[in-house]
């Protein structure tokens, strides 16, 4: 029954996490499956960051600071204020519970974990009943190529604070990277998925790097299960991050149809925002099915509703 | 000439770190040199865990605990209180500032930097103007074989509290293990050495890990210059830590012969308590220089005072 059957949520961070708590509330326990960015992940201070990941778990387990929409609530930070007066790095603000989760990480790591299994201890850890896991096992990074030369995602967004101005983003890809052991079992029985769907994330830095991961793009490409996509950006504009930044830096016009288009073959289905109904018909004629719904989440009730409405659309399709 | 010559300190933790201490302000700057024992070195939440050399940097440092002569005076557990709720071991006691040492530690280590540039690198982020390094880069690991099977030092001492009982203590010695580079070049000039100081350390746990290091033990024994050790034990008893239980355990009468002998060939002058004068006709008879002095240090007076003792001693060989 297409009603019990697993959905397939790809996310980046904050918007996608938004809508990923709302699927997990809406769905009936141990069907959602999320397969996150590791596009930004970084190494920093000995340990494994993982952005994305880190912020779908604590926006899952209710431990997020919802005002920033990453990191914990109630944070402490000891640990990165003794690392500055030592002279170490404290440009990434991680915070002292933070730190404990990226120690647990670190040691499941070193004694030679993968990371979707490191992933599955965080999951299990933090009493999450959906599967949270990273794209891909080995490495898939994003390069931001600026006018200040190749930088690391986060030595982009956080470090430099997106000041560069982008010219390509590319993708280091390990000659070994194939999708999650868990992903990988989802999509060779993706004819049974209710639905593919593409969280609200940047196109270019949280899709991308997911769809970078080898076989990946061609597998959801020829899969025929629903596969809908709620548009990160609205009225010109993205709700948070320097997605319209880099738009306008590639040249591409800060709008739905470019977002569609980046997906070409990938989506059946896009939720776009009520303010965006006059690309309607554009989108329509590229052959997809569109939505025009209220799609910022600003809070629980915007998500749950949003998550409503994109299941009641796959079971539609 | 011999007044500005190096001194070559052999330490383990508190005991050790607090005649290094006295050192430190006794000699001139540049003049002391310490090799750390890493028979306490272990692998535990992702980090590498240094007990020794990190209390002898924090005791020289003046940030140490001085109630528990170990970790950090000031000290918050925000992180490990956050290990414990994720269900990770919280045992050792790894307080927030602590970890933000062990981080930068780590993220050097994981750039490739050897243990003693590691080392060199956090006295100098802590101000030190001595040179406090590992004995050996190289693995080099106490092993407590005891009732309850083999344990790493940690586990014994902190984990279990010293309650197993001990029948042997063996090392994990890498095979490619050798002194530190700073040790190595130290020694290959032993005879310009204004001294080779024995810290007053557990002799099983805290030298033997340094004199497990292949060769030092005949190049600290072939080498000329003053060999001074203050005892580890008073009175029938050591001040602090298991080795009065663990010599009880192996059959060894606690007294500073049962020391003096441990480190026959290796030492020329002894300096015990005054109130174990007793053995000192014996200690003459092996052929020792002895001294009687007064060898608790509970302030930094007693440990200046100390210094100044042992420094007199080499002097005056």
């Amino acid at each position: 029954m297409r009603g019990e059957a697993p959905v397939l949520a790809l996310s980046g961070g904050v918007g996608g996490a938004k809508l990923v708590r709302g699927l997990a509330n809406v769905l009936a326990e141990g069907r959602l499956h999320v397969a996150c960015n590791t596009g930004d992940d970084f190494e920093h201070l000995g340990l494994l960051i993982c952005p994305d990941f880190d912020t779908v778990i604590y926006t899952l387990s209710g431990l997020v600071h919802s005002g920033q929409g990453w990191g914990r609530a109630d944070e402490t930070w000891q640990v990165l204020g003794e690392v500055a007066k030592l002279g170490g790095p404290s440009w990434f603000r991680l915070g002292d519970r933070d730190i404990a989760l990226h120690l647990l990480r670190r040691q499941a790591l070193d004694n030679g974990m993968s990371l979707e299994d490191v992933a599955t201890l965080l999951c299990d850890r933090l009493g999450l009943t959906c599967s949270v896991f990273p794209a891909s096992n080995e490495r898939v990074r994003t390069l931001v190529h600026s006018d200040d030369g190749i930088l690391s995602f986060q030595e982009y967004f956080v470090r430099d604070q997106c000041k560069p101005k982008t010219q390509a983003i590319t993708f280091d890809v390990d000659t070994a990277a194939k999708p999650a052991v868990k992903l990988n079992a989802l999509l060779t029985a993706s004819d049974n998925l209710a639905a593919i769907i593409f969280c609200p994330s940047n196109p270019y830095l949280s899709l991308d790097p997911i769809l970078a991961v080898p076989t990946l793009r061609q597998r959801i490409s020829a899969s025929r299960c629903p596969r809908i996509a709620v548009s990160p950006i609205i009225g010109g504009s993205a709700i948070k991050g320097p997605t319209a930044k880099i738009m306008t830096e590639l040249e591409i016009p800060v709008n739905p149809l470019s977002y569609a288009r980046h997906l070409d073959g990938l989506i059946d289905a896009l939720v776009i925002d009520h303010r965006d109904a006059d690309y309607v018909a554009e989108l329509e004629a590229d052959g997809l099915q569109v939505f025009c719904e209220h799609i910022i989440m600003s809070n629980e009730d915007d998500k749950l509703r949003l998550a409503k409405t994109v299941m009641r659309i796959a079971e539609g399709m």
